[in-house]
C-alpha cells in the first residue's frame, strides 16, 4: 500500500473520531441545559427510562441473534481461500457500531425533548438550537461509527497481507451486521410504535375514558417512547445501513477497476475518503443552522442541508480529481475521473430531488394532499381511494429520477458510477439525519409542553418547530427510500462482481421466475408487518387491561374518575385516591410487552428476508438469485414509496382539516364528517408509513447484503 | 406446405365456424324463451337498449381509433422486407373479431337476463340452463371468432408465398387489434361501470331520496348496463386478447424451432390446432353442465369446467404426440414432443390452481375474508387495513405458481414451452368464459326479480345462482390474471425472437432502468384509472341533476314523492303525476354520458400503454424495452392480484355481515357498526376490483403486443 494512500485512510479514521468527539461535546451541552419544571422532569425521565427499557430488551435479544449468526459465518467461511472466519468479526463490529449509534442517538434525543420544551419558554431560536443539536448527535454518531468501524477493520485486514478481494469479502460482514440491527430497529421499531399507539388509544381513551397522554394510562409512556424508537432509532439504523452499504458496495466495485492496466487501490479507498470528508462537511453544516427570533426555522434547516450539499460537491470534486487517475478501465470500457465526479453529483442531486417530490406529495396544502381533503367530504371510502391514488401516483417521479440516475451514473463511470452515486447521495448523511431526528424531538417537545400545561406561547413555538418537523420527516423518508434503492443497486453490482457472473439474463427462466418471486416478497412482507401490528397491539391491550384490573390504586383511581364530569369539583377524599395512583402504572412493563411482541413478531419477516436469498442462492444459483434481487428491489422501492407517501398524505390531509381550512367555499374542521373520514385515512396510513413502508427499505438492502456475504460461497 | 398440415389448418378453421354455428343456435334458443311479465319485459328492454347504446358509442370512437392506427401501421410497415402493410389488415380484422364477439356476447347476455328470471319462476334447473346458455354464447363467440380470424389470415398470408417470419410479423397485427378493443372494453368499461354506479347512488339515492333501482332515476339503467359492460364485454375482450396473444406468441416461437436440422411448420400450426380442438371440447363441456331440481349449481359448473379440462389434457396429448416430431431443437437445446405436452399441462393446471387460490382469498366464509369481518368490528380503518393485508398476501401463491410454471414449462420445451403453457391454460377459454359470463347474467336476473316484484321463491332461486356466480367471478378474475401473465410471457418471448436479441441483461443499466420504469407503470396506471372513475362519476352526477331539474315530469314526480312517507296513502292526483313521469327519464343520455366520459378518461392511460413501448423501443432500443416489459409484467401481475383480491374479499366480507353471521360469540348484521365499516371497505374495493385491477391485465398484454408489432422496426 502506498504510504500516502495509507495516510488518507488514517485521515478518514480521524474524521470518524472527530465525529464522535463532536457528538460527545454536543451531548454534554444538551445535558447541561435546564430541564424545566418538576412536572417536565418527571415526564422526561419517564420517556427516557422507557426508551432505555426498549433498547435493553432489544439488545438482549439481539445479542443472541448476533452470536448465533456470527457463529454461522465463522463456520461457513472457515478454511475458504477467498474469505475468512474473520467475517464474523466484521459482522459483530458492524452490529456493535450500529447498536451503539442507536443507543447514543436515542439517549440524547430523549434528553433533548424536554430541554427543547424548556428552551421554547424563552423563544423560538433557542428551542430550534436545542432540538437540532439533539438531532445532530444522532447524525454524527451514525456517520462517525460507520466510518470508524469500516476504516478500522480495513486497516486491520490490510495488515493481514490478504489480496484485496478477500479483504472486501471479509469486510462485507460489517454491512451485514449493520443490516441486522436495522432489521430489528426499523421493522421491530415500526411494529413497536404502532402497537403502543393503538394500545394506549383503545384501552386508555376508549375503554377507560382517560385522555391519551394521561399518567394513569400504563401505555402512555410506551406510546411516547414509540416516536423515538421508530423515528429516531429506526431511521438512524436505516441510514446507517444505507451509509455502510454504499461504502462497502463501492469499495467492492472499485477493486475490479484497472488503471493503466493494473489494479489501483485508490478506487477502493475513495469511498472511505468521501465518507470521511462528508463528516467534516456535516459538522460545518450544523453550524450553518441557526434562526433569529421570529425567523423561519424551515429556512434555517434548508440552509444547513442545501449549503452542506453545495460544499460537498466541491469537496468531492477535489477528492476525486486529486486521488483518482484521469482515466481508467472497468469491464473493458474506459472512463475518466471526471466521470466519477459526475456520478457522485448525480446521486446527490437525486437524493434532494426525491426528497422534494416526497414533500410535494405528502406536505400540507400541496395539490395532492388537498385532493384528499376534498374527497374526505364524501366519507371515508373516497378519502381512502384518494389516498391510495396519491400514493400510487407518487411513485412516478422518484422512479424516473432513480432510472435516470442509474443510466447517467453508469454512463459516466460504469457500475462503479452507480455505487458512487449512492455514496454521493449519502455523503451528507450526518446533517441529513440531524435534520431528520430534529423532527421527532420537536414533536415530543410539543407533547411535553401540553402535558406539563405550559403557557400557550410555548406550545405555539413548539408547534412551529413541529410543522417544520413534519416536512423534514417527509423529506427524510423519501431520502431513506432513495438511498436504500441506490445502495441496494451498489450492493447488487458488488454481488455480481463477487459471484463472478457477467450477466443476469431475463430470458433465462430462472431469472424471470426470480423476478416474479422477488417482486412478490415486498407484498408478502408488508402484509406480514401489518398483521404483526394488529397482533402486537392486542398483547398491549391485554397488558393495559391487566394493570387496570390488578393494580388496586389504578382501579380505584379509575372508578373515582368515572364519578365526575369534566367541570365537576372533586371531593378531597377522591382527589387523594386519584393522586395516590400517580406513578403506580407499570410503564416499564408496557414498554417491555411492546418490545417483546415487536421482537417476536419480526421473527418471521426477518427470517424471510435472511433465508430467502440463502435458499435461492444455494439451490438455484447465482443468476437466479440475481433475478430475485432485481425483483425485490424494484417492487420494494415502489411499494415503499407508495405506502410511505400515501400514509404521509393521509396524515397531513387530516392535519389540514384540523387546522380548519376553507376550500371551494366549504369550511372543514375538527369534528366534521370530513374530519371523521380523514381520521380513518390517517389510521390506515399509520402502519403504511411507520411500519410496512419503511421496513421495505431494510428488506431490499438486507437481502442484497446477505447475497453479497454468501457470494463467495455460491460462486 | 404439406397437404396434411394444410388440412389441419382447415380443420381448425372449421372448428371456428362450428363455434359460431353453436353460438347462433344457442342465441336463437335464448330468444325463443319466454321473457316473463310485462314489467320484466320493460326492464329487460331498457337494459338491452342501454347496453347497445354503450356499444354504439364505444364502437363509433373505436372506428376512428382503428382507422388511425391501421393507417400508421400500413405506413410504417410499407416497403419493409420482413413485414408488410397488410399488418394493418390483420389489425383491423383483430379489432373487428373482438368487437363482434363482444357485441354478440353482450346482446345475448342482456337477453338472457330476464329470461333467466322467468325460468327461475319454474325452478332452479331451467334458470341455470338459461343463464349458462347465455354465458356459453359469449364463450363460444370469443373462441370462434379468435380461431376463425387467425386461421383465415394465416391461410391468406401463406398463399402470398412469404417466408414464415414475415407471415408471423404481419399476423401479429391481429393480436394488436384484439388488444385495442380490450383496452376500450376493459379499461373504458371499468370506468363506465363504476361511474354509473356512483352516479346512480349519490344523486338518486342520497340527494333525491329514491331507491337505487327506481325507474325515475335516469342513471339506473346505466348502472345495470354497467354490470354487463364490465363483467361480460370487459371480461370477454380481456380473454379474447389473452387467447389470441397466446396463440400468436406460440406461433412466433414455434417458427424458431428446428426439427432434424430444418424448419418444421407443425410447431407453428400446433397452437391453431390446440385452439381449434379446445372449441370442440368446450362445446362438449357445455353439455356436461346441468343440474337437477334441488341440486347444487356449483357442482354442475365444476363438472363442466374440470371435466372439459380433463378431456382437454387427453386431446392435447393426442395432438402433440401425433403432430410434432419426437425430438427437436430450440436455441441449441434438444427437447421432445412429450415435453411440449407437459408444458401445456402445466399451464392448464396453473390456471385452475390460481383460480382456486383466488377463491380462497376472496370467497365467503374463507379464513381471509372472515378475518376482514372480524376487523370490521373496530371500524372502517381496521377493515381497510385487513383488506389491504389480505390483498397483498394473496399475491404469494399465484406468483409461486407462475414462477414454478415458467421454470417447469421452460425445462420441458424452452421458450416454446412457456408459450404452450399459456395456450394450455387458455385452451378451455370457451367454457371458462361461459362460466364467467354466467355470473353477471344471474346477478342481473336477481335484480330483475326484485324490480319486477316476483314472489320470494324466485328470488331465492336466483340468489342461489348468484352465490355461485360470485365464486365463479372470483375464479374467473384469477384465471384472467394468470392467463394475462402467461400470455404476456409468451408475447415477451416472441418479442425477443422477432427483435433477434439473445439476452436482456439486468446488469445493463438500460435494462435495470427499464425494469424500474416498467414496474412503476402499473402504479401510475392504477392511480389514473381511479382518478378517472372519480371524474366520470362527477359527469354522471351532473347529468342526473340536469335531468331532475330540466325534465318537468321528473321534477314534478320528485316533489310529489317528497310529500309522502313510506307507508302513506297517495292522493289520486299525485299518483297520476308520479305515473306520468315513468319512462320520461332519458336513460340513453346517461348511458351515453357514462360511455363518453369513460372513453374520454381512458385516452391518457391508453396512450401511456401504447406510446411508452414505442418511445422506449425506438429511443432506447430493444434490450431496454425488454427490461421495461419485464418490469411492467411482474409489477402488473402483482398489482392486479393485490387489487382484484382485496376488492373481492372486501365485497364478500360485507356480504357475510349482511347475511348476519355469528363469530366468536358476536352477531354481525345489517346496520351494525361492523356493517358500516364493511360498506366502506366494499366501496374502496369497487374501483380496485372492477377498474384498476383488471385493467392491468390489459396494460401488460397491450404493451407486449405493441412491442411485438414494432419488433421488426426496432430490430
Amino acid at each position: 500500500m502506498e504510504s500516502n494512500l495509507m495516510m488518507y485512510v488514517n485521515l478518514a479514521f480521524g474524521a470518524g473520531v472527530l465525529a464522535l468527539i463532536f457528538s460527545a461535546w454536543k451531548t454534554s451541552w444538551i445535558v447541561k441545559q435546564d430541564e424545566g419544571t418538576d412536572k417536565m422532569k418527571i415526564i422526561g425521565a419517564n420517556i427516557a427510562e422507557g426508551a432505555m427499557a426498549f433498547l435493553k430488551a432489544e439488545y438482549r435479544v439481539l445479542t443472541i441473534f448476533v452470536v448465533l449468526v456470527a457463529g454461522l459465518l465463522a463456520y461457513a467461511n472457515a478454511g475458504s481461500s477467498v474469505s475468512s472466519s474473520l467475517t464474523a468479526v466484521s459482522f459483530i463490529t458492524g452490529a456493535l457500531c450500529s447498536g451503539l449509534a442507536g443507543f447514543l442517538g436515542m439517549r440524547v434525543a430523549t434528553k433533548a425533548n424536554n430541554r427543547t420544551t424548556n428552551a421554547a419558554r424563552t423563544g423560538l431560536a433557542p428551542a430550534l438550537h436545542v432540538a437540532f443539536t439533539g438531532g445532530s448527535v444522532m447524525g454524527l454518531s451514525v456517520v462517525g461509527l460507520g466510518v470508524l468501524g469500516l476504516t478500522g477493520l480495513f486497516i486491520i485486514y490490510m495488515n493481514q497481507g490478504w489480496v484485496i478481494g478477500k479483504i472486501l469479502n471479509v469486510i462485507s460482514g460489517f454491512s451485514l451486521g449493520a443490516s441486522s440491527i436495522a432489521l430489528f430497529a426499523r421493522v421491530g421499531g415500526g411494529i413497536y410504535t404502532k402497537a403502543a399507539d393503538v394500545g394506549a388509544d383503545l384501552v386508555g381513551k376508549v375503554e377507560a375514558g382517560i385522555p391519551e397522554d394521561h399518567p394513569l394510562n400504563p401505555a402512555t409512556i410506551a406510546d411516547n417512547v414509540g416516536d423515538n424508537v421508530g423515528d429516531v432509532a429506526g431511521m438512524g439504523a436505516d441510514l446507517f445501513e444505507s451509509y455502510v452499504g454504499s461504502i462497502v458496495g463501492s469499495m467492492v466495485l472499485g477493486a475490479s477497476i484497472l488503471a493503466a492496466g493494473v489494479f489501483d487501490l485508490s478506487f477502493v479507498i475513495l469511498p472511505l475518503l468521501i465518507a470521511g470528508s462528508g463528516i467534516i462537511v456535516s459538522i460545518i453544516g450544523t453550524f450553518m443552522v441557526s434562526v433569529k427570533e421570529g425567523g423561519n426555522p424551515q429556512k434555517a434547516l434548508n440552509i444547513g442541508e442545501f449549503g452542506s450539499s453545495a460544499i460537498m460537491i466541491g469537496v468531492m470534486y477535489l477528492l476525486i480529481t486529486n486521488l483518482l487517475p484521469s482515466s481508467f478501465e472497468l469491464n473493458g470500457v474506459n472512463y475518466s475521473n471526471m466521470g466519477v465526479f459526475w456520478a457522485s453529483t448525480i446521486g446527490l442531486a437525486a437524493g434532494l430531488g426525491i426528497g422534494m417530490i416526497t414533500e410535494h406529495y405528502t406536505g400540507t396544502n400541496t395539490a395532492p394532499t388537498t385532493s384528499i381533503v376534498r374527497q374526505s367530504l364524501t366519507g371515508p371510502a373516497t378519502n381512502i381511494i384518494a389516498g391510495l391514488g396519491v400514493g400510487m401516483q407518487s411513485t412516478t417521479f422518484p422512479v424516473l429520477i432513480i432510472a435516470t440516475g442509474i443510466v447517467g451514473a453508469h454512463h459516466f463511470a460504469g457500475l462503479y458510477g452507480i455505487a458512487v452515486a449512492a455514496l454521493g447521495m449519502l455523503a451528507n448523511t450526518g446533517i441529513q439525519l440531524a435534520v431528520d431526528a430534529y423532527g421527532p424531538i420537536s414533536d415530543n417537545a410539543g407533547g411535553i409542553a401540553e402535558m406539563a400545561e405550559l403557557p400557550n406561547e410555548v406550545r405555539d413555538r413548539t408547534d412551529k418547530l413541529d410543522a417544520v418537523g413534519n416536512t423534514t420527516a417527509a423529506i427524510g423518508k423519501g431520502f431513506a427510500i432513495g438511498s436504500a434503492a441506490l445502495t441496494t443497486l451498489a450492493l447488487f453490482a458488488a454481488y455480481m462482481v463477487q459471484t463472478g457472473i457477467t450477466k443476469i439474463d431475463i430470458a433465462n427462466p430462472m431469472v424471470m421466475a426470480g423476478l416474479f418471486v422477488g417482486g412478490m416478497l415486498p407484498f408478502l412482507f408488508s402484509s406480514l408487518a401489518m398483521n404483526a401490528v394488529g397482533r402486537a397491539a392486542m398483547s398491549m391491550i391485554e397488558e393495559v387491561r391487566r394493570q387496570f384490573k390488578n393494580i388496586p390504586e389504578l382501579s380505584a383511581a379509575l372508578s373515582v374518575m368515572k364519578k365526575y364530569g369534566e367541570d365537576d369539583e372533586w371531593s378531597k377524599e377522591d382527589r387523594k385516591i386519584f393522586e395516590e395512583a400517580d406513578g403506580k402504572a407499570e410503564y416499564g412493563k408496557c414498554v417491555e410487552i411492546s418490545t417483546q411482541s415487536a421482537i417476536k413478531e419480526m421473527v418471521i419477516p426477518g427470517l424471510l428476508a435472511i433465508l430467502t436469498p440463502v435458499f435461492v442462492g444455494f439451490v438455484f444459483k447465482a443468476e437466479a438469485l440475481g433475478g430475485l434481487l432485481a425483483g425485490v428491489t424494484v417492487s420494494g422501492v415502489l411499494m415503499a414509496i407508495f405506502q410511505s407517501n400515501a400514509g404521509g398524505a393521509w396524515d397531513n390531509a387530516k392535519k389540514m382539516i384540523e387546522e380548519k381550512i376553507e376550500l371551494d367555499g366549504k369550511t372543514y374542521g375538527k369534528g366534521s364528517e370530513a374530519h371523521k373520514a380523514a381520521v380513518v385515512g390517517d389510521t390506515v396510513g399509520d402502519p403504511f408509513k411507520d411500519t410496512s413502508g419503511p421496513s421495505l427499505n431494510i428488506l431490499i438492502k438486507l437481502m442484497s447484503v446477505v447475497s453479497l456475504v454468501i457470494a463467495p460461497l455460491i460462486k
